[in-house]
């Protein structure tokens, strides 16, 4: 059987600072040199990626003199231009320096706060001049380790006051950035503001440019509170708010692991592939932005397993596109869908131009429904569940 | 040093299926009788309650023909006028009965989700009847064990239409209803919909009936998905949705176990007393609905047990609030407060009319902001901590 | 592709509580009536198990008189007999009569500990006459709420106490049956007593029939503290304590969802069957048990789903067990794993016959040793990883 | 009210480490300078601790060379000799720096194993002068992200032969070292090995040296698992293995915390040192080694809120204690312990020279029992339950 290759239409993205992650972690020191961003640029393209996205520090080293820093810009945009890759996303690092320690937009610390600001701003100007669509926040200083000690309702409108005055600074300049809130819900900080994908949407659902606003969840920050990945990002298709995604693996509540995609909880994957990919049984892609992976290849390797790496997560994402298609063309899985009523869902409660209080009238809806005899239904569930596994093990 | 003795004034409000809870587990049966509601209602009465809440089922057997039916109603109504307690907040077991066992307003089964429309209508009547000013909603059912058995986005269609002719309904008889869901990650089933207060709120704001419809959350239900509680419901009360709140303890991500409120986290239960009685730092209350304790007594106890153990909930509760409340009254505590500048995130971080063309001229924010030299203050955040835990173990 | 049919060599066998599990969870009512005994045997036959289990109470009512216990033993004898189905475990219900809420063997209650320890008896009694090797004892009740109301160390005492008791009968009576402890975290206690594989095998090597006494570990047990299942079976072959084992699915950590075998965390399922098939790299069994399937149908389902659902267990352990030996014997893998020094791995440390002495002059490996040039070698852990991935979606 | 100082009678001791923290996470760079060792000695011998415990290269920086060595060392001692600051407990690192990124006594490369071996046993040498009784080893980097990509049983192998290996070193040198084996079950690998107390005890079982190995317990190492800490310490010290102890506060499964003790499940941390102090109700200390805090400062906080962070640690353990001694010694909780049959556990199953062929012929235990009678007994646990919580807060 042969392994499906990756092309530029598969739309595959990657963070710099995956491929270029050094295996520092909280107990250990680097285990690879950095890696130069302009060949990771041309290895991605290689390997058949469509682009690249980056923090700010990433690409620009903290601090850097304006020469300096055009200099490095310039370099970049030259790798860029001679592989072709695109730059869909860019974000900022407000987490590394020690200034951030105790937040970014929420700091306690108004001037940190106005810093932040700044150096969003200015992040910015560079997304719009490379073609950058969308603009991820991170807030992963924005929360608490003591509650006593914030005042957190001030905090929400700290940053509610903050993404807003940055989404009317990309409308003044016309830079035509939607922006991606980022959820997780801990690590580094103790519990981090907007912790899951459904606590960013209601709070963008406050802000005066919520229109702009939109999500970036990452698969492994949902799971670190055992929540169900697709689940969550289907309610965020359905409200709308699915800007980009951040594809990865985890096993469960547990440090950040940053694992390659599918290799936390495969049949989550599959079900998150299915979606995408098909809109679940709804037979065509619900998402057309990029395929985004920020993972983090293991510390444990050198820079062949680095590579090696960022391949896995292709091809498995594309293995697991093959399997979802063929689920959904199998013949017996729709006759077993069908018998678990799934199409029926689609169905309004209520028929076309039916009321309440048609539907109080409608004696068969209660008075002669008859609960226990409706009950003896099964469900069908298990059924589907075999086909899919099957399917996802290639023994169908 | 004396105890605090409820009254009235505080709130407090029990559902009756929670001392009325017989100890039936997934693993055992019950342990206890199950109690007249008359005689739970006395009971509250006696200990200080300000009201009881409850599912049609646990006053009404379900399937009850409209004579009998009538008969529970009035001997509940009885003890109410002869006791005064309120009935404050009203909801509907769409979860107990096989005929769920798929979901109720999200099942695939279309004439399940119709039926279940009536069973809440029919509720909602009686809860206008009694004059409760809150309908809760706890989608228990809806959910799936297998995501490709299931249609996620017509679901969340379904569950719309479900809450919005509910509200509909509300308005068109001049019920005065407002509707809070409950969230709840998981149990009994896998992954249920709407997972946490953020997924719930998120789903509400796409409601054509928004404005009427808030959260229930439950101290537990966040909890086991670690999330923070007090964190979860202070961006409810800034988004204006904390409609009702459910109170108890929780040790983490396991089986929902519905202890006694504060005998879960602790310290989490001292920062969402003071979240709620003092607004946290901002010095007044944040939320001025009924203190509802949503909790089993332990399976262990008789029903001298279940009596203590509302009781416990109550008493743990006020003590709470003595202690947050001489915390927020030390003059130590606001010094330390001063000095970790947590007054200064009530300041927006753009001064009264500045925009951000003048953030962006103000060199003290960027490029004459010393990075190194501002990341040398400390947060004073230890300080506040010890401060909070020694007054709430009456050590100050 | 075809799928592999289960048969009596691979020892598949189901207690008789989970196809009959009438589908009654904390939140609802029995979704299907309960399956006679007889018919669960003959139906399992038919599939290609190799045999059954139980506790006393599944094959004869708690309470039951001794003509009607004599009843139901031989009708269930006789169904053995027809089918050939063996017994080769037996457990005790220490935890669905209220009797035992405070627990079994551990309760404070001295009578109930008397009690507890003749149930188990008495169906010893009867596991040695029906041939089983195996007697489980899976302590749901013998736990805690509130840790200040009970005696921990008294606990462990009495527990103690209670299994050197049976194990002694059972040495007296000439039964040689071994005891297989099965840990669980918690639920339906807060906190059950020894919650894992370790805390278990810790607990046994204080016992005086140390030598009689193993475990019987459950996947989603020990996934329920999010712990690795596989780790933790690998630890307990290489005590020798893996007397039995209960095979079923879990998402995390959450209440006890007992789905069937790999449909919680497929990839970890993947690594257990190639531990207990192929001893991981080892190449050949490290278990010759019985494969035991201790999962619940979904509640959703009706009688046609039940069955379904066992034939997915043995299915899908087939499957994997496939996929493992197709994993193990490529020959890329093997140049995957040697250049991973994965065998290297076996090799002593100390060369044979070195002492320590004989390593402290070793100048090789200290003074002389190079820790910077080493920790330059990938340890080549992707290049495996996604090889396993792809062998086991059958995409190799 | 007053708050209990420590002094050195209460054996409080600190890794040098902890206080020493620089405050480097996985997100961000360090925001305070190191520490001098020096300095933190005579701190925390100012504030009342009694010891300091240090990892090899905490005191000498990795790859020093003898005579630099020397010098740290004589700095070193001479701090302790002028406070009278004893070092009970030494440890050694395997896992900063990169060559053990994949394992150290277990990595799959053998030379790293045998530098591992170098490095402890050079530690050791050092730890006996010092004249430390307990000698710690935390093998945070022995464990696997891919379980495909390692020999599971022959990690355990290697594992053994190195304990028994440096055992046997510490024997024939007469250093009458004991050592401890520090649990956890992730971080900064995927699965560790050895992941609770009672997987490390297990081990411990099958070694040849197994009198001379028990266990370093860590509150929040536990607590990431969600298990009950205070049952695991019960059952470590029930089988003689509490050898030393880590004290800090953790919230539940997520990233290690590190927090003050006390300020995580403040409730367990109660128990604990009732556990600790009184032996829960036995009445007498189970525990009399020292009590050692594994902790971090606030990374947000700069070296005021270091050494409050310290003491913070010591006053909360006093006030517990102080809480603890007042809960045991109220007649109300005897009475209501003894109502709760508490001490009839001590009491064995069996009386005196009962044995089981005596309890089969006692009708009472079985055929005379009434299960439904006795399962009416209500086991009083709420009532201690809010006694403990009040004793908690001061309230009694």
């Amino acid at each position: 059987m042969s392994t499906p290759q990756p092309t530029r239409e598969d739309k595959f993205t990657f963070g710099l600072w995956t491929v270029g992650w050094p295996g520092r972690d909280p107990f250990g020191e680097a285990t690879r040199s950095a890696v130069d961003v302009v060949e990771s640029v041309h290895r991605l393209a290689e390997m058949g990626a469509y682009g690249v996205t980056f923090h700010d520090d990433d690409v620009i080293p903290f601090g850097s003199e304006t020469t300096a820093r055009d200099e490095h810009i310039k370099r970049f945009r030259a790798a860029l231009d001679e592989t072709g890759l695109v730059v869909p996303m860019v974000t900022t690092n407000l987490f590394t320096h020690p200034v951030f320690k105790e937040g970014g937009l929420t700091a306690n610390d108004r001037e940190v706060r106005r810093y932040a600001m700044r150096k969003v701003m200015r992040n910015m100007d560079l997304a719009a001049e490379l073609g950058a669509q969308t603009y991820v926040l991170w807030g992963g200083r924005e929360g608490t380790e003591v509650d006593t000690a914030k005042d957190l309702l001030a905090a929400l409108d700290r940053y509610a006051e903050a993404i807003d005055t940055l989404a009317a600074y990309s409308e003044a300049r016309g830079y035509g950035l939607r922006f991606a809130l980022e959820p997780k819900p801990n690590e580094p900080r103790g519990d981090i503001f907007l912790p899951t994908v459904g606590h960013a949407i209601a709070f963008i659902s406050k802000l005066d440019h919520a229109h702009l606003v939109g999500i970036n969840p990452e698969v492994g920050h949902e799971q670190m509170s055992n929540l169900n990945f697709t689940h969550g990002i289907a309610e965020a298709i359905w409200l709308g708010k699915l800007f980009h995604i951040d594809l990865n693996g985890q096993h469960g509540p547990k440090f950040d692991q940053d694992l390659v995609f599918g290799h936390g909880d495969l049949l989550q994957a599959f079900s998150t592939v299915d979606l995408l990919e098909n809109g679940g049984p709804q037979g065509g892609p619900s998402y057309d932005g990029p395929r985004h992976f920020d993972y983090k290849p293991l510390r444990t390797e050198d820079m062949d397993g680095v590579w090696r790496s960022a391949a896995a997560n292709m091809r498995t994402y594309l293995l697991l596109k093959e399997r979802a298609a063929a689920f959904r063309a199998d013949p017996e899985v729709q006759e077993a869908l069908a018998a678990a009523r799934v199409p029926e869902l689609r169905q309004p409660t209520l028929a076309e131009g039916e009321t309440f209080e048609d539907l109080l009238t409608d004696r068969s809806a209660f008075e002669d429904f008859d609960a226990d005899t409706v009950a003896q239904r099964g469900a069908g569930v298990v059924r589907v569940d075999q086909l899919a596994l099957e399917h996802l093990l290639g023994a169908r």
